[in-house]
C-alpha cells in the first residue's frame, strides 16, 4: 500500500505513521517529493489494516495497489478452473446454455419448457423454486415442490438444473435436489450464505450484484473459495446505471476483464439485464463474442401469462433463433455449444 | 397502467390486449392518437400483471402509474409514524442520535465509548456484533459475546441499543438482546430476512441498499409492514454514483423526498455512506437541516486502531463537536436532540 | 401525455388542470380511480408543455408517452439510413472499421498508422488534430497541420477520414477537409455546435455523451436533422458507472435498442469506452455480433510514446489481430468489412 | 506514481520501465515484494506521462499518486479566494443567493422576479438569454434582447447578475452585459470555451457536469485559472445516478470535500438538481448548513407557466419562506445573507 501524507505533515506524525507501518511487521520507504512525502509499505497485510492508517493524524489518503482476494486470483492459480456437472464442463471450450423460466408455475408449465429447452439445444435447464420478488404481492415460489418438478424434469431430459437457494434456512433442501446453486445478485454479499453454501462443494452459480465492482465480486467469490469449495461459476447479469431504458447495462466488458483476473468461468444472463425479449438474441450473440463459458437465458412457453418476468422471457420460437445464433457466434471462435 | 402499443400493432393485436386487460378485471380506456394507440387501465392491480402485459404481440411498453407499495405510503396513512424505544420515540420532531462504533471490539472499547456518546448526548447507542465484511480475511464480529457486552452497556448507561442481524439463523438470539433491530444495507432485499424481522415486533432500522431506488426501498418496508409490524425507520446511508473521492453519495434529498411519499421515519448515516470523518461533522448538520429524524454515527475511542472503519469513525474530540453542531442546526428548526 | 393528480387534489384542481391541458388543445380524457384522478391528454405537443403541466396545484407527477424526437424515430421514417462517404456505405449490412491514433502527432506517425491500417483492411483513416483533454497540461492537438497531414493520407490510402470538430470557430477550417466531421463525446449537447454542423451537410458522427440517455442521445441527433442534414451517424463509447476497472461502461445493448427505436446507423469505438488495449479485441467482435455498422479503433505505431490515450491504442499486431477477429465475427452473421 | 508490474514480468520488462522513468527525468524506488515488483516514480510529470508508461510491455498497472491539477488546489494556496462583484464579496462568510428565472421570457416577467427576488434578500439576479435545451423544439432564448434586459433590471434593483455563456461565437456579447459568466453543466469540458472565458478576467461560475468526478471539475477551473482568471466559483448542481424519483441526485458532501481540496468559493443549485420545487426549500437550508458560500435557487411569478423549467421554480411565496430558512440556518452557523 501506499501511504500519501497531508502537504502539511509534520516530521512526528510521518515518523508516528512509519513506526506503526513497521510495527506491523511491514517493510518499508518513505520518499520526500516536493510537495509531500509518500510512504510505501510492502508485505502480506489485508486490505482492513490498509484502510486503518487512514485514520492516523498527518494522513492524505491510503492507496491500496494489490487485489484483496486471493484465491480468486489468476497470480494465485493460472490455469482455467473447468468445473463438471455430471457430463458437463463448464469453462472448458464449450459454451453452455442454461435456459428455463423464471419460475417454476407449475408441473405442465415446467416439463413442456424442459422438453422444448433441450430439443433446442440447452445443456442446462434453469427455474427458480425459491424466488426473491422487490413486492411482498408478488409470487413467491413454489418452494419444495418446485424442486421436486426441477427433478422430475432432469430425469425426463437428462438436464441438469439450477436454482437459486435464497437463505440458510433453505440451503439444506434446495442442496438436495439441485446440480447447481444459485446465489441471487441481491444475496451476492450475504456473507453468511455464502459462507454456508461453500460448505455443500457443491458447484455455485454467483450472480454479480448490480451495484457490485469486480474487486467486489471476486471478493464474494474469495469467500466461497476460502470456504474450501472451488467451484464458482461467475455470472454477469447488468449492473444498475442511469440509463434506463432497458432494466440494467449488460456490462460485456467484464467478460474479458475476468479472464484477464480470475481463473473461474464466467456466464452471462442477458435475460435479466436486459428485461425485454427483443433484445436477448442479439445480446446472447454478443456475450459468446466477447469469450462467455455460457449463457443463462428465460424461456417461458406462453410468456404473457408468465407469473414472473414474462417480458424478458423468449417464446418457444424466438429460443430457437437464439439458439442458432449462439452457434453461429460460437463456430465463428472454433467454439461448440455442449461439449467440446 | 398505460400502455403504449406499437405504431403499426394491428387493429387485432390491440383488441386482444383490451381483452386480456377486461379479463383481468381492469376498466379500460383507448386513444387513437395520430401515431398510436394508447390504452388506460384502471384496477386493483399488482405490478406483476403491468410486466406480463409486455409480452403480447403489438405492446411497445407499459407505464406504471401508481407506486406499487400501499402500507408505506402517505396515501394510506397520512399522519407520521412514530416509533417508541424505550422513553424515546422516533419521528416526533425530536433528533435522536445512535452513536458508537461499527464493531463491538472488547468491553474496554465498548464501554469506553456507551460512557462518553452517553455523555455528549447521543441517545441510542450503536454497534456490531455481527459485521458484514466484504472480505473473507476481515474481522467478522464477536457474536453473541458482543451482544452480551451491548446490554451491559444499556444497563451502565440507560442508552438502548441498535445492533444488525444478518441471517435469519441468528434472529433469535439479535432480537432477545437489541431494542432496535438493523436491517443492512446490502440485505435490504433479503425478502427471507425481511419477513422474519416482520414478525418480532420490534423496531426495524432498514438501510437502504446503496442501489435501492426509493420504489424499491419503500417495497423493502412494505415486507415488514405487511408481515405485521408498523415500527420501521428508513435510514439512508449513501448510493453508489461514478463520484470515487468519497465511499458513496449521501443522497440528503431523499430525506424532503421520503417525507413526502411515506410515513415513516427517516433518519441519515453519513459516516458509512462518507467514509471519511473529516466530512462527517458537515454533513451532519446538513442532515439535519434536511429534515432527519436522527442519525446514525460511528464513534472509536482510537480510529487508528478500529478493527472496522477506523477511516470514517470520529474520536472523542470529533463527535463532541459534532453534537454542538448538530444542536444547534436542530435548534435553527425548532427542533431538540432527544426529547421534544 | 398521462397527468397523475395527487391523492387529496380538490375537484376544483382537476378542473383547472383539464382547462389548461384543453386551452393548450389537447383531446382529454379523465380517470377517476380509487385513489387517484388520472388524465390523459393526446395531440402534438412537445416536451417543455408536458413539464410545465407538473407545476400546476394538485398535479403529483406527469408521464410522458411518446418519444420526444420525430425526425430520428422509425416511427417517422422506417427504412435505414444509409449514408454516402466517398465510395463506402455506413449503415448498409457491411461493417466500416474506423481506425487511426488518437492524435495526429507528426507526419511520419501519421503516414505509418495510414498505412498500416489501410493494408490491415480499415476502410474509414481517423485522427484528432483539435484534441478536447481534461487537463490544460495535456498536448492539444497539432490543429490546421494537423487536418493538412490526414488530407496527405487520405491521397496516400485511398482512405477518407473523420475527425473531430471543437467549436465552432475552426468547424469551417476542418469542415474544408475532413469527410466525416466528429462531435465528441463531451460535446454531444453543444447544442450551437450541433446546429451549425448541421449546415455542413456533411456526415456528422455523433458520439455519446457518457452520461446521455439514449433519449437525450436521439434529441441530440434531432438538431442535426432538423437543421436539414440527415447524414447521422451514432456512436457508442461507453457510459460512466460506478464500476472503475475500466474507464467507462460500454454499453453494447445500446446497438439493438437503436436499431429498435432510431433508423440512423450506429458504430461502436470499444477503444474509448474501456481505455485499456488488451481488452479491445474481444469487444469489437462482440460490437460486431451486437449488431453494430462499425468500428472506431484506435491504433499507433507505439503508443508507449503517444502523446495521447496510448493505453487503449492498439499497437500494429494487436490491430491485425483484431481485424481478423472482426472479421470473422462479421461473416458468422453473413456480413463482410467494407463494401457488401 | 506507482507502477505495478504484472506477476510474470520480466526482469528485461522491468529494467526497460525504470529505464523510461529515469529517460523522462523521474526519480525511481523499485521494491520487489512476493508477488510483484512495484515501482514508485516522483517528479513533477503530468498525467499525461503517467498514463503511457501503461502501454509498455509488463505494466499491469499505473497508480496516480498527486491530483492532477494545480492552481486550484489548497496545497498551491491555501488561503480561501474571496470573488468581488460590484459590492458583494463570494466566498467571505456570507451567503450569497442567485435568483431568478430560469430563462429571460418577456420585460414584464424578468422586471416582475428582479423585484421580488430583491425584496426576498437575494443579492444576485439569475436569468438565462441563451438556453442550452435538450431538446430543438424548446424555446431557446431571447439572446441580445434578453441581455438588455437583465442590465435594466440590474439598474432597477441594483442587483448585479449571472447569465450563460453558451458559445465562444457570443462570448464578446454575454460578457459586454454580464457580471458573472456561467458555464453551463453541459459545457464544462467544452474546453476551447473555457480558455476564452478565461480572458475575460470576469467572475466565472463553472457547473459541474452531472457527469464530472471532482478531479475532472477542478481540472476544469484549472483551464480558467490557468489561463490567467482567478476568479472562479464552483457550483454544484446534482449528478446523474440510478435514483430517478428527481431529476438528479444532489452531491452536497461536495461541498466539505471541494472546501478541503480547493481554495475557491462554491455555490449549490438545488433547483437544477432536483428538478422539482417541493424539495429545493430543505435543500437549499441543508446547503448552507453543509458550509456553501451560496445558492442559485429559480424563482418564477407564474411556474405553471414557464417557458423553461416550471416544475423546479419556485414561486414567490415559496420563495419568501426558502429565503427564511435560509436565513436561520445561516444564522445557526454564525453566518449572514449578503454581506458580512
Amino acid at each position: 500500500m501506499i501511504i500519501v501524507m497531508a502537504q502539511k505533515a509534520k516530521t512526528d506524525q510521518i515518523k508516528a505513521v512509519m513506526a506503526r507501518l513497521e510495527e506491523s511487521g511491514l517493510s518499508i520507504h518513505a520518499s520526500k517529493g516536493e510537495e509531500r512525502t509518500i510512504i510505501g509499505a510492502i508485505g502480506s497485510k489485508t486490505r482492513m489494516n490498509e484502510m486503518t492508517v487512514e485514520s492516523l493524524p498527518g494522513v492524505e489518503k491510503v492507496v491500496p495497489i494489490l487485489e484483496p482476494y486471493k484465491l480468486a486470483s489468476r497470480s494465485f492459480k493460472d490455469e482455467d478452473t473447468i468445473i463438471s456437472v455430471r457430463n458437463l464442463k463448464i469453462g472448458d471450450n464449450a459454451v453452455q446454455v442454461m435456459a428455463g423460466p423464471c419460475a417454476v408455475e407449475s408441473r405442465e408449465q415446467l416439463l413442456t419448457v424442459a422438453r422444448l429447452v433441450k430439443e433446442a439445444g440447452a445443456t442446462v435447464l434453469r427455474g427458480g423454486a425459491f424466488k426473491p420478488r422487490t413486492s411482498p404481492y408478488s409470487f413467491q415460489g413454489m418452494e419444495e415442490e418446485g424442486l421436486k418438478l426441477l427433478a422430475e424434469a432432469r430425469t425426463l431430459t437428462g438436464l441438469p438444473f439450477v436454482t437459486e437457494v435464497m437463505d440458510t434456512s433453505n440451503l439444506s433442501l434446495v442442496a438436495q435436489y439441485a446440480d447447481i446453486l444459485q446465489i441471487g445478485a441481491r444475496n451476492m454479499q450475504n456473507f453468511f450464505l455464502l459462507r454456508e453454501v461453500a460448505k455443500t462443494g457443491k458447484p455455485i452459480l454467483l450472480k454479480r450484484s448490480p451495484s457490485a465492482t469486480v474487486e467486489e465480486w471476486l471478493l464474494a467469490a474469495e469467500y466461497i473459495l476460502a470456504g474450501g469449495n472451488p467451484n464458482v461459476i461467475l455470472c454477469e447479469r447488468g449492473i444498475i446505471t442511469f440509463e434506463n431504458y432497458v432494466r440494467n447495462t449488460l456490462d460485456l466488458t467484464v467478460v474479458p476483464v475476468l479472464k484477464h483476473l480470475t481463473h473461474l468461468p464466467v456466464i452471462v444472463d442477458p435475460s435479466h439485464a436486459i428485461g425485454k425479449w427483443r433484445f436477448v438474441k442479439p445480446m446472447a450473440r454478443a456475450a459468446v463474442a466477447a469469450g462467455a463459458d455460457g449463457l443463462l437465458i428465460e424461456v417461458h412457453p406462453d410468456p404473457a401469462r408468465a407469473l414472473c418476468d414474462g417480458p424478458q422471457s423468449l417464446n418457444p420460437d424466438n429460443f430457437n433463433l437464439t439458439m442458432a445464433e449462439i452457434n453461429s457466434s460460437a463456430s465463428a471462435m472454433g467454439r461448440k455449444v455442449g461439449c467440446e
